[in-house]
């Protein structure tokens, strides 16, 4: 269904105010909605806001519902701020569109529309239909930044990953003799914890499971106090861990085994039976594609090795790298970020973009895409 | 000679605002002054600035004297600011202390004493002994950071050393067949030539130099424009190229030879006699001793390779450390940041503090200072 948007000069400067605090509620949700979308709505009537809301977890209600009923009957004639097209079908809840037609809303203002293709536009017919006035893509870049998660696997069926990469300044993971508790400070231990705690999934090798006893789980105490403030500690939602274990070499005793959260073996008799390729690897794509489909995991957050690492580089499956570089010089003789790449060719290289420069604690945290890579 | 400092306190708003005010047009000079330290003054009256002036070139008049032409009669019975201790000793230009007293100042603020010990305090006697009142100590820390490698060589004797690094976000300076061109983005390339066209000689080696042909000067056209539109080009001071040559493979016809700037060549036949250690290796501390002292070099700018690096990291030589990190990863077979360092213990890496990061172009610039060194 095709969507006409508004064009920007058409919307007010109300408009844009109110549309970003529906999107700062919005955001609200990004430790507890997944593998849902975060979702803010705002109300106004006559400049005034009657009604807002946020969805806060997956199976309680959505934002447009705990924006209608604070607004209650001043929801009519209002304008209705969503940062995503409201949904309109009957799931656990009944239509959001069916909702702002009851309480005889004015106006919807919509960020996106629903990135579900088979899906866009239906809410925003329903509404129309009822007489409601629509206008779509206010912020929208704004909107789709929260939820690339969700977008990402509702267009293609693929997680949007996250990779996890800790080395010195000159680039080692570890000493020679494998040495290297620990690289990064705790105040970069305690921001990979909020990576954790927003992903849907947890993925790593049964190589740094074994090496570390890693738990690889969210640990209340080590999330930053404003996260603490932010939702009560029964609310944190632990990712799922997804371990690849080719050879089956995971044994009971391991952390991973004793501490909470959902578990996913990708191993012959695990949860997920690996899918190699030719050469007798785990075909990571298929396997990615696999999580998501049968795990509802939308955002995959890695934490591995440098072969995992490069793998998941090479095959072009990393949407991001979070890269924290600690304030070391450690020697070439140490083991690399990334692993050997056997290149001979400057024009060869992994070209990224870096989108975010910044300290935390003593470390410094880099955020980059991969825009080439060397197949 | 003892210096009294005066309380924070006891400035007034105005004294803030008007040392900042020294401090910047001193910052003027950074392109230009070296050896001599950059130097601002501010003359005030009745709240009203009457004169002010900065330190342009070796050679040309002080700070002081250039703030008292332009305020002629009006600075009896003003406040001057100085970022330096007015001098006291008839040099090319007589002591400025004594320009001070013939205009009739009523006030000298300073932001500090002279850093060399054996001079501090006079030109504040001879203020003092001719009645005019003195406070010492606004904004000092600000002031020192201005001229750092003039106070570490009057202090020590040492130059203050700048090393430069640039590698891939892995780490890495080369791939393993040694192609390296380009690593970083013609904006860290412009970036370098800023800090060549400050220091007052660029250290390297024969290898290098022999490597890349490398004139290691300083180009107009690279400056950035800010740069360029600050000072025309005929002051461009050419850095002294200092090279480490032991085994005397230098040949005239290199690059080195055929552009503007002094070349010191540290070699058996060359300016400056290898000073060797026990090994057989060049003594670096000593050799840069010699450099400061016989060639008024007191800010030493190093690019070189892995070695020469990391020789002057465990000789607890550099001041601080410059590192360019390009968007791309490499590989860990290529060549490392820093060379080998045999470390088999976490205790043992080398420690550095980062005092700054951004964005140059598509890089990022780290500076860093070393805070312990495996010895």
């Amino acid at each position: 269904m095709t969507v006409q948007f508004t064009k920007t000069s058409e919307f007010t400067s109300q408009d844009f105010d109110m549309m970003s605090r529906a999107l700062k509620l919005a955001q609200r949700g990004i430790y507890t909605t997944a593998p849902n979308p975060n979702v803010g709505c705002v109300i106004v009537r006559n400049g005034e806001i009657v009604g807002e809301g946020y969805h806060y977890r997956a199976g309680e209600p959505h934002a447009e519902v705990f924006a209608l009923r604070m607004a209650g009957e001043k929801a009519e004639g209002a304008t209705a701020y969503v940062t995503l097209e409201p949904c309109s079908h009957y799931g656990r809840t009944p239509p959001c569109a069916e909702g702002l037609i009851k309480a005889k809303v004015a106006r919807v203002v919509c960020a996106m529309k629903d990135p579900n293709p088979k899906v866009a536009g239906r809410g925003f017919q329903m509404l129309r239909d009822a007489g409601v006035e629509v206008q779509v893509g206010l912020l929208e870049s704004e909107a789709k930044a929260l939820n690339r998660a969700f977008i990402k696997f509702m267009q293609t069926g693929m997680p949007f990953v996250q990779l996890k990469m800790a080395a010195s300044l000159d680039g080692q993971t570890a000493l020679n003799n494998g040495q290297s508790q620990w690289i990064t400070s705790p105040k970069a231990r305690q921001d990979v914890q909020r990576y954790r705690a927003i992903s849907g999934g947890v993925l790593s090798t049964s190589k740094t499971v074994m090496d570390d006893n890693a738990s690889l789980n969210v640990r209340w105490d080590d999330l930053p106090l404003s996260v603490q403030a932010q939702y009560p500690q029964q609310h944190v939602r632990q990712p799922s861990r997804v371990i690849l274990d080719r050879q089956s070499q995971l044994s009971d005793d391991l952390k991973l085994f004793n501490t909470d959260g959902e578990r996913i073996i990708v191993s012959p008799k695990g949860d997920i039976a690996p899918k190699l390729d030719q050469t007798g690897q785990i075909n990571l794509a298929a396997t990615l594609k696999t999580i998501a489909a049968e795990h509802h995991i939308n955002h995959l957050w890695v934490e591995a090795g440098a072969t995992l690492a490069s793998s998941l580089i090479k095959a072009n499956l990393v949407d991001e790298l979070i890269v924290y570089l600690a304030p070391k010089l450690m020697g070439s003789d140490g083991r690399g970020l990334i692993g050997a790449l056997g290149l001979s060719n400057m024009a060869d290289v992994i070209d990224l973009n870096i989108t975010d420069v910044r300290m935390v604690g003593v470390d410094i945290r880099i955020t980059a895409t991969v825009t080439t890579n060397p197949n």
